[in-house]
């Protein structure tokens, strides 16, 4: 669980509540102007300066969203920043802070969380947000993080999920499938590794879609891309439970429908490549695997010109009348299959 | 655990995430103009319309924060709503939104959630308050649930922590301790219980306190009744971990200390007569119990006429420098007794 095995290890008890967050929280900076508050009073104080404040709020509990047979707990704190962040970015909007509840149990030493914490902080410095609340307490049972992620904008560049409009572009960042093709990895050698604790695990070759896994990104930049291609997209979500869920998403909050293409569904080689392996439809995957942290939008159709050969996107679809529902085109065919939400579901896929 | 004992139950996988969700949500209505946006997006979008943000988060989690054996799940919604809004109400701040996230195993049936929810329902009906976001997923241990709540105020109003100078008043709100005898009369009698499930709990005589642990509420109507006498209070914070323990975070806080006398700490009688049933001291009740939910705060001595009759304040002490620490003049003596944390911490009172 620990990085370093031969930490001297600290019950925490030992510091109590207010001596752990203490020890916890010490090394991070204040980045934004809109901060007011250090942590240390009942609430944290926030100064939008005239601009709208967006809020988004997340839980990850051990067992359901993480393993730590084989998430190390560095990463799981960055990665539980990021998918919030991640949800503030989907409002076109910018990150500034974020509170941070954490809950253990007694088997827990207080190095575990310095551990989680130096995750967070990286998070926190690599985004430029900054840490203002939170609560530390106990659980009967594991590990339970949840975040509060709140970010800052003028109102006329929010973008919410209802905005997508009858021929409109359906347009996803990056490449999709990659994050739960490397849980699959993981959970294999996982295995392999509970049957006989020395076998080394085969890792070789995997590093993208683990990294994609292990420690996704929020994708703040396709913010600044966007002012830079001088386009507002009408609607955005981002990839978190798979591109046939957040389809489904926009769908149900525009009142529209979308038809989407096979063949153009960005897939990276390694994420097909796996897929086949597994003896899994690398389309599949994409749709209904989740955890991408990609950025799931729609254009006006005018702006197809700007952003047709652009690296960042690809345009995968367009939006139909709520009339002919959701379908995906088969590849190579007309053929028409119905998109439904196969997403991940924490109270199905357990 | 369940109120109506003769409901039939709903596996939570029925419903799936989305679909719970939107049952749960389904009768909360939108009261604050502040409030730009329905549940349904990926972030909730806030309009604090030029004035400054507060936000705090609290983590109840089972076993440790309560027991539901004889905690109803529907005053756990509630409380675990009030407690939030204590954070706010503390910073003087009027609270105008929440974000409830809850976590639950499979032992609980979608009718457990609709409870809590009924309970989170009430008090947001009752504090004015909107719910605009959070996040259900499922747990393997136990019910956690982590709310975030929101205010907005002006600059001006804004009460920190750190303002509390030499010779400051220290005033409380209400009396002290019901709360934790409360919860020593729910322990026995559920203890009776598990012993003899035929014995029927000896709760009469003791609904206030009971009340003040089953029920608490915030003191959202002190902000008002301050602007009446016209004081603001130099420094506050509100009391869920004790008497002894906030007064510590004030000492912290303000880098002054408190010199408090026994005498003036105000308790009801029940509360009195309850701790000398158990045998306790009820001032020991009062400096450590916590949970009580008043406000604790420091005001300039010029106010002491505005305040001294005032039936909803209690002088009972005042800010001495740094340098004399914290102490409690003892009853009917000059003998001084040093101010220590022994306040509710959840990582030692397991």
């Amino acid at each position: 669980m620990l990085e370093d095995k031969n930490l001297d290890l600290t019950p925490i008890s030992a510091l109590g509540e207010f001596g752990l967050i203490k020890r916890l929280i010490e090394n991070f900076e204040i980045q934004n102007s809109s901060t007011e508050s250090k942590i240390g009073d009942d609430c944290a104080i926030i100064n939008p300066d005239g601009k709208k404040v967006v809020i988004s709020t997340d839980f990850l509990t051990e067992g359901v969203h993480f393993n730590l047979g084989y998430v190390p707990l560095k990463h799981l704190g960055y990665k539980a920043v990021v998918v919030n962040l991640s949800d503030i970015v989907a409002m076109n909007a910018t990150p500034t802070q974020i509170l941070v509840s954490i809950a253990v149990s007694n088997r827990f030493p207080v190095e575990a969380l310095d551990e989680i914490y130096s995750g967070i902080a990286l998070a926190c410095k690599r985004y430029k947000v900054d840490l203002v609340g939170g609560d530390t307490t106990s659980s009967n049972a594991g590990l339970v993080i949840s975040i509060t992620a709140i970010g800052i904008e003028n109102e006329e560049n929010i973008v919410k999920r209802n905005g997508a409009k009858a021929n409109d572009l359906l347009v996803v960042t990056g490449d999709l499938g990659g994050a739960y093709l490397g849980l699959q990895i993981l959970e294999r050698e996982h295995a392999v590794y509970l049957a006989n604790p020395n076998m080394q695990p085969e890792m070789e070759g995997y590093d993208y879609i683990l990294e994609r896994q292990l420690k996704p990104e929020a994708r703040t930049d396709i913010k600044k891309t966007l002012i830079e291609l001088g386009i507002t997209p009408t609607s955005m979500i981002d990839i978190s439970d798979g591109l046939a869920s957040e389809i489904l998403h926009l769908s149900d909050q525009s009142k529209v429908g979308f038809r989407i293409y096979e063949e153009k569904i960005p897939m990276d080689s390694l994420t097909i490549s796996t897929a086949e392996e597994f003896n899994l439809n690398p389309v599949v995957c994409a749709l209904n695997g989740g955890e991408d942290y990609e950025l799931l939008m729609t254009i006006a159709p005018e702006d197809y010109e700007k952003i047709k050969n652009h690296p960042d996107f690809s345009i995968i679809g367009h939006v139909v009348d709520i009339s002919q529902g959701n379908n995906l085109v088969l590849r190579g065919s007309n053929e028409l299959s119905q998109i439904t939400a196969q997403g991940w579901d924490a109270f199905l896929n357990k």
